[in-house]
């Protein structure tokens, strides 16, 4: 099968043998779509050393699910965290944290951007006929959003800003203003704020977010920037929260004296649970379709990796569909 | 009087007006004693833009007190920020993020190395006669380090580390190790670990520390160094708590996106309530004495200052008794 492979810092496009249903003791999917992260970028980049079939994000057939006939033929996506299934994170119903997990496309195990991946059936949720599989490919990143509301208790009333106007903030700006009734988008482009426009969140140019400093009780760094960290800082009133979505790759040089003189809250926000997010798209709370720039046929992926590389650019598809 | 005063870059004991019993508005407190906090040695370090008579921890006798004769000759300790008693933050009683607040020796307030000070009545609190001069100019300090406790639930299985073995690190141990039975001080300094010997708290050189890696629910940064923050982000559990205790001047390096990796949340810590604190020394739940180092006579409080920069130097007093 053809598989999107970084490997000894190479991305290329090769072909791999596919996961055999003879052997394979986890449920193997034939991957119909599937969405490029800034994650895989960075894989792409080498940062993450991870090597194999990159991509996590996508929507596919489950094809063989020996513990599992129902699922065979029905449309599925799947959480990315695979875990050992005995520590004590596993034990609570959380292997996001396991210490011997691995994550697909991101650590020891192949990923999405193929013609086949394959998880255990634990890890997969079918996905419902009211969602098309162009939605269904944002069900990983909207739990990621949505999963903030894990973390920090958002009252219509809380004032939320995020920072960063991509993929990652539009998801989070929409996630979180169906929980509070002042959520602000702030980002550097009047284009992508503007795909807020039928939403109720508020976007802001940064050039203009000046005046909002110290008046919000949650801010959410977005945007990947270290900048972003500190407009996200200098948004929150004393005692604020600064959720932190995105991660910064190295180390990174930050007021830290501000965050212990107005007692900020610091909560990191990384992956989120596949049901609530399903719902969101199945009842149509959240649009993710406006957020897709250009698909690309699988056999196109290194192409379609450097289109996501781009400024301005949002989600890039690959598809598997014949 | 005198007063430790830092004008222009220059730190010096000068004789300055006395503040006038007829023309205050606030209490007048004669100061007994006064402890040199690493805050002070920052600010003679032109850190914090300061100008004026330095100092913040003290205990002294109430000599003048319009609004509330019953202090009058009594002996008390003080809260060092004064809120504008009308925002938001004064109305809910916390006065320590009042935008407009001023703080004793520290902002836009002459503070508590001089012969007197003045502060609001509400900000004065008798000290019961079962603490000593000495402990009781521990009460800032104590109630700064108790107050973890009202941003971090504590339970007694919780295992908590604090990073740094200095007064801080010592204060928060023997704090947290009231409502944990798990606390572990790691510091570079067999001879201030040894300060706890009597204590609950367990104690390990840093050299020993990398063994518990990822085994704690909290760590606490006392160290006031970013490498401190490096060592408690290593030893927290994912979705671990750090309590953030000391500022770093400036910008920092940190690895932040283990923060987000881990699901890390970063709690700032600046300020706590005094009562609890005074209640801890009242009861002996928390020894202070061996951390006192030197003391000496306000006259000498330029030397006195020098001192406490000194490496491995604990708490020096300034006595301004006769």
């Amino acid at each position: 099968m053809q598989a999107l492979r970084f490997e000894n810092g190479d991305l290329r496009l090769r072909d791999v043998p596919a996961p055999n249903a003879e052997t394979s003791k986890e449920a193997i999917v034939r991957v119909l779509k599937s969405g490029i992260c800034n994650t895989d970028l960075e894989i792409a980049r080498g940062y993450a050393e991870f090597q194999g079939t990159i991509g996590h994000e996508f929507v596919g057939i489950a094809e063989c699910a020996a513990d599992a006939p129902h699922l065979i033929g029905k449309r599925v996506v799947g959480e990315v965290n695979v875990g050992c299934g005995e520590c004590d994170f596993c034990k609570s119903d959380d292997s996001r944290h396991c210490p011997r997990r691995t994550v697909l496309g991101i650590k020891e195990r192949d990923g999405a951007h193929a013609e086949f991946l394959t998880l255990p059936v634990r890890n997969l949720f079918e996905v419902p006929d009211r969602i098309s599989n162009d939605e269904a490919v944002f069900v990983e990143p909207l739990a990621a959003a949505f999963g903030i509301n894990e973390q920090v208790e958002i009252f219509p009333e809380t004032r939320v800003a995020i920072v960063g106007d991509g993929k990652l903030g539009n998801l989070c700006a929409q996630s979180l203003a169906l929980k509070s009734e002042n959520v602000f988008l702030i980002g550097k482009h009047a284009e992508k704020l503007a795909l807020l426009s039928q939403s109720n969140v508020e976007t802001i140019l940064l050039e203009n977010a000046e005046k909002l400093s110290k008046t919000f009780d949650v801010a959410v760094e977005a945007s990947g920037a270290a900048s972003g960290f500190a407009t996200a800082l200098d948004l929150l009133k004393p005692r604020g929260k600064l959720v932190l979505k995105s991660t910064f790759q190295g180390t990174t040089n930050l007021e830290m004296w501000r965050v212990v003189v107005d007692e900020i809250s610091i909560v990191g926000s990384r992956c989120g649970r596949f049901a609530p997010a399903i719902d969101l798209l199945a009842n149509k709370k959240v649009a993710v379709e406006n957020l897709i720039d250009e698909e690309f046929p699988l056999r196109d992926a290194v192409r379609a990796m450097r289109r996501a590389e781009a400024r301005g650019v949002m989600k890039v598809l690959l598809t598997n569909m014949n």
